[in-house]
C-alpha cells in the first residue's frame, strides 16, 4: 500500500515546512502525539459515518494542531468548564464540529460521553451537526455560518482585555484561539472582524488558518487567489506560519503567537482528510462519510487497528491528563479571587453571572417620574441617549458602539471613555463601518461573559448585520441592537436608508424581543427589559424624529413588558381600537381626537412589543383587544406581523383595517413622506369611518 | 484670509504626490480644469444647502478626480445614456450623490435640469438623496448601502467580458468604473467582491478610492488601520496611487490604470470638504449643509463670484463638449453593429432589451408535460436542475453560480463551462464563499443588461446576501435566487442551518416574488415566471429532501402565475380547505386522505407564491379561498405571512390553524425532526378536528 505523501507547500523559509512529509515519518518522529491526534480523526471518521452524515475532513486535517493546542498551550479544565479564566477556544469552522466534539469528549467535559459522540447528528443529543453553546459546556459558541466564530472571538478578545483593565491581571488574564478555515476567509465578515481586532490591537486573539486548500465546490483557485497572509498583514496582524501536520513546528508557531504585541494569525499547512488514500487533498473529504472501506484504509495507514469509537486506556489516560493540566492554575486563580476584598468579589461575580445590578430598576423608574412631569419632545434615538446617560453609570457591565454612526444613534454617552488599545478602560467602541462584524463581536462579549454589549446602526442596516443578528438568537445572548431611524420618518436619505419590511424581519425571528416605543418612557422600560433579559436579545427600533411624551401619567410598574397596553380609553361608547408602535403613536391618538369629537368611542393601545404581548395569559390579550370594536393599526411599515392582531388571533374577532406601507419609501422630507404615503391622523380617521 | 493647506499624505515616491498643495497654486497650474471641477463643487455645496441636508464633503473632494474621469477617460455620450457599449460610472460612495448628479447635469443628461438639482432630496425629484438608477438615465445602479456599488461594479465587469466573448470587441468593449470610499472599503461585501475581482483578473475594472481618511465618527484611525493598497494587491489586484486634486496626476494614473491586465485599485488622496476653511478633513463636511457663511467663503476661496446655482457660460459648454465627447466613438460603434449579420444583430439587441426568448415556453412547457406523466419523486433543488439542463441551452443570456454550495445548489447545468480568466465563454461562477458579492455582483450583471443572473445558497443564508437581495427589490432587478434546504427538511446540519424565518423575510420584502413549489411542475413554472420577469427578483426556495410529483395532470396554463389555485378539490362535502407550499403539500395532500376517510371534505391549495396571489383580482382569491370551511395551513415555517390567508383578508372568514415552526430547528435527521415539530399529516388532520 502507498502511504499518502503530502508535499508541504511553502511558507517563507524553514526546511522543515517545506520538507515532503508521509505519515510513516510523522508517526515514527512523535508516536505519542501521532496517537493522540490519532484519536480524534478517527472518533471523526466514526461518528460521521454513524451518522451517515457530517464533515470528516477538516477535523482529520486539523487534528494536529488542536492536539498541540489542547496539549501544551490552551488554558482549560475540563472539569470546570465555566472557570471565568479559562481561555476560550473557537471553533469557526464550525462544520467540523467532530473536532471540538471529540476534544472535549478525550479532555473529560462532562457532557461530551461516548454515547453523546455516538449519537452525533441525532435528535436529543448534545452533538449536533455544528456545535450549539446551549447544548453543551465547553462549546463557547454557535458556529457554522461561516465566520460568525471568527468575529465572535474579536467580542471575547475585547471582552477579556475590559475585564481585565477592571479587575486586574491577576483575575482576568487569558486567550482567545480561533480555528478558521477558507469559507470564514472568505466571508466579508471576516474582514470586518479581522479589521477591528487589528485596529484594537488584540494581543491575545490567535486565529489558526485550517490552510487546506480546498473548498466545496473543489481547489480554492476555483474562486480566490488571495494572498491571506499578506491581507491580515494589512490589516495590522502579526502573521505565523507552521506545518500543520509537525506538532514540533506547530508548538513552535504557538509558542512565538503568545508572544505578540498584536493579534496572530498563524497559517497553518495541513491537507484536508489527512491519511485518506482516496480522499485527501479533495473536496470528497468535506461533507460526506468517508465510507467504511476507506475508513478502514485510513485507520491501518494511522496505525489504529481499534474498532469504531473505542480508545485504548493509555491513549484515554494522556488525554484525561491534558484534560485535567489546568487544575493547578485554577486552583492558584481560585485563590487570588479569594483574596480580592468581599465588594470586589461580589462584583466579579455578578459581573460573570449577568444578573443586572439593583441599582438599575430605581434609576429607570426615576428617569420615568422625571420625565412623565418634564414631557420632553425627543426622538426615541434621543431619549435612548438619555436613558443610558442615567444607565451607563450605575451599569459597569455596558460596552456600547456603533458601526460609524455614533452622532446619529445616540450610543455614546459621557461617561463611558473610548475603548481603543491606549484606553481598555473605556466601554465605548468605534466599530466603524463594520455592522456585520460589530454584531458577531457583540455576540462574543455577552458570550464571553461580564459584559452586556450594545451597537447600533440604523434599522436598514440590520439586512447587513442578519447573520450576526440570528445567531444571538439562537444562542440567547441578550445583546442590545440600537437601531435608530426606524421608519421613512428618516426623510432625505431615501428609501435605500428607510426600512420598511425590518420591523417584521425583526419579529419573525425567534426568541428576539422587537421594541418600538413611541417615547422616552416607553424607551426608558424597553432598555430596562432589555438590559435584564437573560437568554433574548433585543432590537430597539427607534425615531430620527421628534415625538412627544405620550405617557404623560408615570406608572411605577413597566407597561412596555405586557408588550402593548391601554394608552388612551375611548371616551365616548367604544367602537373602535387603535394600536399603534413607536412614532405613528403621536399619529393614533391624534385620529383618537378626531372620531372621539365626532363621537367614536376610540381606544388607543400602544404595541412596543408584539413578542411580550403574545406572551401575556389570555385574559389580558383579550381585554387589550376585546372582539367587536374595529381594529385599525398605524404602522410606518410592511402589515404582515399586523395580521395576527388585527384579524383576531381567533378569526372572527373584528373588521379591520391597516395604515402603513407597501412599497419601498422615497426621499423627501419626513413630514411630506408622512403625507405622501398616506399615514396621518386624517387617514385613520378616514380608514376607521370607511369600517364602521 | 488664510487658504487651506493641505500637506498631502504619501504615496509611494512621487515629488509631486509628496508637496504641499493648496489652493491657489491648483487654481493657477489647471485654472480650466479648476474651473470645470469648481462647477460640481459649488453645485453640490448648493444643492444640500438649499435641501439644508445631504453630503457636501465628498462631493468636494472628488471633484477632481471625477472632472478628470470625465473628460478624458470615460467613455459616454451624454445624448444616449443607453448606448449599449458605454463605460459604467458606478458611485458606490452613494451619499455623495450630489457629484453624480453634478456630472450628469453639466455633461447634459436630459432628465438631470438644473430643476432636479434645485430639488435635490424632494419629493418626486429625480435627485434623491442617494442615487436611484430608476430614477433617472445615467445612473447606473443604486447606491447609499455602503460597498453595494462596488460588488454591482464586479457584476457589470463580469457582464462586459461575458459579452465580449459572446460578440467580438467591435461591439462589447468598456470598462466599469468605481468611486468608493473608505465606507465601502469597511464593509464585508468590499471584501466579497475584491476577491472574486481579483481572481476573475477583471482588468476593465478600475477602483478610484476616496481616500480623505475621515468618516462619519471622526477620523478612520478611531476604527482602522488598514493598509488598503496590500490589502487590494494581496487580492491580486494593481494598485496605483495619485494625488486625487492634481488633474495631471490624476491623469497619468487613469492611463495607466486602463493598461492593466487585473482589476485596478486606484489611491486617489484627497481632502474632504475640500476648500471648506472651517469643515475641510473633518466629518463635519461629511453629512450636513455647510451653512451660509462658509459657502461663501468657500467660493471665494475657489474663486467663484456666481449666485447658488449659477453655472457661467463658459464653463457649461466646456462641459457640454465633454457630455457630447462620446459622440462619434458611439456613431462608430454604430456602424459596427450595423455591420453584423440580422440574425446576431438582432440576438443582441433582444439580449440587451431583457426579453426572454421565444422558445422558453414551449421548452418549460414541454417539460411539464414529460414530467406530469413521469411523475418523478425528486428534491425541488435537482428538479431545479433538470429545469436548467433545458433552460441554460435556450437561454444563452442566463450566468449561473452559487456561493460554494454548487453540488448542493444544483445550480451548474452540463453545457455552462466554467467563466474564469481562461474562459470568458462560460457561464458558470464559481462564487467562492461569498453571499453577499455574489447577490451584489448579481445585481451588476442584470443592471448591465444582456445578461439574467442566477445564483444559489442555502435559504437560510440570505441573512448573508439580505443587503444586496433588498437593492434588487428596490431597483427592480429580475435575479433569482436559487435558494436550497430550504427548512427543517435539510436535516442533520441543523438550526444554524435551517430557516425558519426566512420565507416571511423573503414575503415581507417589496417587490419580490417568493417562490416555494411543491414538485418539478411548480418549480418549473416558477423559473419560467422569475425568467420572463421585468423588474422583480424572485426567490426559489428549495428542498433538499425528495418530494413526489404533486402536479400529476399536465395544464399547459401556468398555475403558478395565480401564485395559489386548487391543487385537489374535496370529495366529500367541503368543510376544510388545507394550504400549504413545497414540501409541505405532500403532508396537506396525506392529510387530507385521513381527513377524507372520515369523510370530511377537503380541498388542499397549493400557494407556491403569496405575492402572486395577492396580486389576483378579488373573484379569483375568494374562489380558492371561499369564507366558511376551516382552513389550515402548513409550511415548516414561522406564522407570520400566513395570518392574512389563515384569518381572512377581511377578517370573520374561517376558524383556522396552522401548522408550522414557531422556534429554532434543531440537529437530526429530517423524517425525525418533522415528527418532533409536528408537521405531519396527522397533526394537520388532528388540527382540523379541533377547530370542526
Amino acid at each position: 500500500m502507498n502511504l499518502p505523501v503530502g508535499l508541504l507547500s511553502s511558507p517563507p523559509a524553514d526546511i522543515r515546512r517545506n520538507r515532503p512529509l508521509d505519515i510513516a515519518t510523522l508517526r515514527s518522529a512523535h508516536p505519542d502525539h501521532w496517537m493522540r491526534a490519532a484519536a480524534i480523526r478517527t472518533l471523526a471518521m466514526d461518528a460521521v459515518q454513524a451518522a451517515n452524515s457530517g464533515h470528516p475532513g477538516m477535523p482529520m486535517g486539523m487534528a494536529d494542531v488542536a492536539t498541540v493546542l489542547f496539549e501544551k498551550h490552551l488554558k482549560f479544565d475540563a472539569s470546570a468548564p465555566d472557570w471565568a479564566d479559562r481561555d476560550r477556544f473557537i471553533l469557526s469552522a464550525g462544520h467540523g464540529s467532530m473536532l471540538l466534539y471529540a476534544l472535549l469528549h478525550l479532555t473529560g467535559y462532562a457532557s461530551m460521553t461516548l454515547e453523546q459522540i455516538r449519537n452525533f447528528r441525532q435528535w436529543g443529543s448534545v452533538t449536533a451537526g455544528h456545535p450549539e453553546n446551549f447544548l453543551a459546556k465547553g462549546i463557547e459558541t454557535t458556529t457554522g455560518p461561516l465566520g460568525q466564530g471568527l468575529a465572535n472571538a474579536v467580542g471575547f478578545a475585547i471582552a477579556e482585555e475590559s475585564l481585565r483593565a477592571q479587575f486586574g491581571p491577576k483575575i482576568v488574564d487569558h486567550r482567545t484561539w480561533v480555528i478558521a478555515g477558507d469559507g470564514c476567509l472568505m466571508e466579508g465578515i471576516s474582514h470586518e472582524a479581522i479589521g477591528l481586532a487589528g485596529m484594537q490591537k488584540l494581543s491575545k486573539l490567535i486565529v489558526l488558518w485550517d490552510n487546506n486548500n480546498i473548498s466545496i465546490d473543489g481547489k480554492i483557485s476555483l474562486s480566490d487567489v488571495t494572498d491571506q497572509r499578506a491581507r491580515f498583514a494589512a490589516a495590522g496582524w502579526r502573521v505565523l506560519s507552521c506545518n500543520g501536520h509537525d506538532p514540533a513546528d506547530i508548538d513552535r508557531a504557538l509558542t512565538e503567537a503568545k508572544t505578540s504585541d498584536r493579534p496572530v494569525f498563524v497559517d497553518c499547512k495541513t491537507h484536508i482528510g489527512f491519511g485518506s488514500p482516496k480522499k485527501q487533498d479533495t473536496a470528497g473529504a468535506h461533507g460526506s462519510p468517508l465510507g467504511p472501506d476507506e475508513i478502514e484504509v485510513t485507520k491501518e495507514i494511522y496505525g489504529w487497528p481499534h474498532p469504531a469509537f473505542e480508545i485504548p486506556a493509555t491513549i484515554r489516560e494522556a488525554w484525561a491528563a491534558i484534560g485535567a493540566r489546568g487544575g493547578k492554575a485554577r486552583a492558584e486563580w481560585g485563590a487570588r479571587v479569594a483574596e480580592l476584598s468581599g465588594a470586589k468579589r461580589a462584583e466579579f461575580e455578578r459581573r460573570m453571572s449577568g444578573e443586572a445590578p439593583k441599582k438599575l430598576a430605581a434609576t429607570i423608574r426615576a428617569l420615568k417620574k422625571q420625565n412623565a412631569e418634564a414631557q420632553p419632545k425627543v426622538a426615541t434615538r434621543k431619549a435612548s441617549e438619555m436613558v443610558l446617560e442615567v444607565v451607563n453609570p450605575v451599569m459597569p457591565e455596558t460596552i456600547g458602539g456603533s458601526a460609524d454612526l455614533t452622532g446619529s444613534n445616540n450610543t455614546k454617552t459621557g461617561d463611558l471613555g473610548v475603548f481603543d488599545p491606549e484606553n481598555r478602560k473605556g466601554r465605548y467602541i468605534h466599530f466603524g463601518i463594520r455592522e456585520h462584524g460589530m454584531a458577531g463581536a457583540m455576540n462574543g462579549m455577552a458570550l464571553h461573559g461580564g459584559i452586556r454589549p450594545y451597537g447600533g446602526t440604523f434599522l436598514c442596516f440590520t439586512d447587513y448585520a442578519r447573520g450576526a443578528m440570528r445567531l444571538s438568537a439562537l444562542m440567547g445572548v441578550p445583546a442590545v441592537y440600537v437601531m435608530t431611524h426606524d421608519s421613512i420618518g428618516l426623510g432625505e436619505d431615501g428609501p435605500t436608508h428607510q426600512p420598511v419590511e425590518h420591523l417584521a424581519i425583526c419579529r419573525a425571528t425567534p426568541n428576539t424581543l422587537t421594541f418600538r416605543p413611541a417615547d422616552l418612557i416607553e424607551t426608558a422600560e424597553a432598555w430596562e427589559l432589555a438590559l435584564t433579559s437573560d437568554k433574548t436579545p433585543s432590537v430597539l427600533a427607534l425615531s430620527r424624529q421628534n415625538l412627544p411624551t405620550v405617557r404623560t401619567k408615570h406608572a411605577t410598574k413597566n407597561l412596555s413588558a405586557q408588550g402593548a397596553y391601554i394608552l388612551r380609553e375611548a371616551e365616548a361608547k367604544r367602537r373602535v381600537i387603535l394600536l399603534a408602535t413607536g412614532s405613528e403613536v403621536e399619529i393614533a391618538l391624534a385620529a383618537r381626537d378626531i372620531l372621539e369629537a365626532e363621537d367614536i368611542g376610540t381606544r388607543v393601545v400602544s404595541m412596543p412589543c408584539m413578542e411580550l404581548f403574545a406572551a401575556q395569559p389570555d385574559g389580558y390579550r383579550k381585554r387589550v383587544l376585546p372582539g367587536g370594536p374595529v381594529r385599525v393599526a398605524v404602522e410606518a411599515a410592511v402589515r404582515q406581523p399586523w395580521d395576527r392582531w388585527l384579524l383576531g388571533e381567533r378569526g372572527r374577532e373584528a373588521k379591520s383595517g391597516f395604515v402603513g406601507m407597501d412599497s419601498f419609501g422615497a426621499s423627501a422630507p419626513a413630514g411630506r413622506l408622512y403625507e405622501e404615503f398616506g399615514i396621518t391622523a386624517d387617514a385613520v380617521a378616514e380608514k376607521v369611518r370607511s369600517l364602521l
